[in-house]
């Protein structure tokens, strides 16, 4: 039964599976920089285990039954007045629709803006997960390039005016993936003011912002969206735990009901036992301290990485210094493919990271790695560096 | 902010809202005989919180945590094991993926077998909700007629050779949605067949098969599949509760690939909370046993609505006999439009139905109704076949 005669469609060829996601991690004597996981013990089991049960006694029946694809409207409401706010966003309870995880809101986001070969610009690099998901929508890249200050806004602009096919400008401000870096607020102001001038839609993707271990927090690039060309992504994946799926888009309403056609499509609508379980967690615990409490330990966990980076490591090994989140980015000498040296590294000095030729949009940038320190103890990730760093001397 | 000059893609204006979700039914006094949703005096309520309680007990690390697209491997097991053999169907844990929910299959589907233009057979009618998720891909439709047995075979055929480019054939076998039709033993045998004949793969959805009042289970169509063209969809929404989104794909290792990639970049994976609940439930509990005290429920209903039929409508009203499932369909006389009868009636008569025509691949279909006896008592199914018989007797 394992060659048959089957057609599938030409957008299949353009469906691969994620470098996050790669069988070689499965050995347990390898040390693991590598996924984007947030921490287990951090999870608020208890108060977890409270908000099921209080869901199950007193909205079993809802929480149970199919429900409609925007969500409850008492959960909507809390996200708007309460998540929204917090980024300094003046949403309505219309303007948030559920979604199964922000993955799920960028897979949509592809459906309702781009026909095939419209072009999409994010940052180079970017999120490998939105490269997959746009790609078989069969659109062209055009990646902007970075600075410590987030995606470069001249480029952008230049971009926009070379690209009158954009339909979307896909963006994470906030402790960028995979870089770490974060969008200064000045260039927040502008992104939406050019998202509005050339009249294209900015996806804001925000997994990270409120993991942030240094200053105050940043305000949504939304914030400073006038006339609704933004489209906020907020989750609870890193804030509260990625097992419910839960995630949220906040849009201006034209907007908002594509998507919320859309997604009647795709999965009609998103459990509403994570709904009413977390919507219970949420009206009884103070979820900006426990976010708090995370943020205290990985900040630990950055401090070792970059404490480490600079002990162990060659001094030419340039690395970003991430103030929030979970990714520290190194680029190396051109000459090093990190393709072939995660090989290496996990065969001889059982450490694992993610290559970064996965998270650009163009081709042939061979020589990066994201390492995450989210998922790992402090003396564990500083013997993954040290491995790492031995391996690297050898190159340099 | 509601006009802006957004453009959106062209599939977009393809992307329809379903009628099962229409406002007008939201008004308490109109008696509801239209969405097909479970009864939730059915859900096992104490055993899924026993489950939850030992899920967060002894799960919460990979319960709250990302998991694999492909679903835990524990769970895979028990629904190869239990549920697939249940329909007759030798299944592998590795030929087992979860979804969340069978239209998220549907949507992969569309997504991995067709390309625009090509040819989707299904019966005619059938579910609304597969129609408008395969109609953004730009696919046609060819319906197939059916008669007491399900989707007439020859018609099948036929359809087959006058359309090369039929790329997937979606099928209800079993209590049909929206006709309630159960499909002959001896037809699964032949549809598995022609589409191994004619190389066109086969979607076999198959929410209802349990849920059946007389006689035995019929094995899946996927039963009967010698070399992989058949892709069973199975469901914890009607046996269990929507509210997890936890559904399953049963294909063979190729097909299954695809769907797994596919999926990764739809919503990473399925909520890996719900199924460590699920699978807690069904370790501690006989699931077949809580299904068998569901169907004498329906099956009571059911005969109401068969004997309120028999007793309030004109004797020209045709409409199906189901043996399982959720459904009844009825065809009115050919010059009574359905969709103007549904304001009438929810007005006037306070009792409210789907109207046929959204479950119809062609356009045209305006005399049928599909009433649904699931989710109302006896005594409301019967006063709500009344309602509705007394408007019909003013048109016959």
């Amino acid at each position: 039964m394992i060659t048959m005669d089957i057609k599938f469609s030409d957008r299949t060829k353009l469906i691969k599976g994620s470098d996050v996601r790669n069988k070689l991690f499965d050995n347990p004597e390898i040390i693991k920089l590598a996924a984007g996981k947030p921490e287990e013990s951090l999870f608020p089991v208890e108060e977890l285990t409270l908000a099921v049960n209080e869901a199950m006694k007193y909205e079993s029946s809802s929480a149970l039954q199919y429900g409609s694809t925007e969500g409850f409207d008492s959960f909507r409401e809390i996200l708007a007045s309460d998540r929204m706010k917090s980024v300094g966003v003046d949403a309505a309870t219309n303007n948030i629709t559920l979604t199964s995880g922000s993955q799920q809101a960028i897979d949509i986001a592809a459906k309702i803006f781009t026909n095939e070969g419209d072009t999409v610009i994010c940052e180079s690099p970017t999120y490998t997960g939105a490269l997959g998901t746009f790609k078989p929508y069969n659109v062209n890249f055009v990646g902007v390039p970075m600075d410590d200050n987030g995606m470069i806004m001249k480029e952008l602009e230049k971009a926009l005016i070379d690209n009158a096919n954009a339909k979307l400008i896909y963006t994470i401000p906030d402790f960028h993936n995979p870089t770490g870096r974060c969008m200064s607020d000045h260039r927040r102001k502008q992104l939406a003011e050019l998202g509005a001038k050339y009249k294209v839609p900015i996806i804001e993707d925000n997994p990270y912002g409120e993991l942030i271990y240094e200053g105050e927090k940043h305000p949504a690039v939304k914030s400073f969206d006038k006339d609704g060309w933004v489209v906020y992504l907020g989750t609870f994946s890193k804030i509260l735990a990625p097992g419910f799926r839960l995630a949220w888009i906040c849009a201006s309403d034209e907007i908002l009901n594509k998507f919320i056609l859309a997604k009647q499509n795709s999965d009609l609508q998103t459990s509403t036992f994570s709904q009413r379980v977390v919507e219970a967690y949420m009206k009884k615990n103070d979820i900006d301290k426990h976010i708090d409490s995370m943020r205290v330990v990985y900040k630990g966990r950055r401090d070792a990485m970059l404490e480490s980076i600079k002990k162990y490591f060659p001094k030419d090994v340039k690395h970003t210094v991430p103030y929030g989140g979970f990714f520290v980015w190194l680029e190396l000498k051109e000459n090093i493919n990190t393709n072939e040296l995660l090989l290496e590294a996990a065969k001889n000095a059982k450490v694992a990271f993610i290559p970064g030729s996965g998270f650009f949009p163009e081709e042939g940038y061979t020589n990066c790695i994201r390492l995450s320190y989210s998922h790992s103890e402090i003396d564990i990730i500083e013997e993954g560096i040290k491995r790492l760093g031995n391996l690297l001397h050898s190159y340099y």
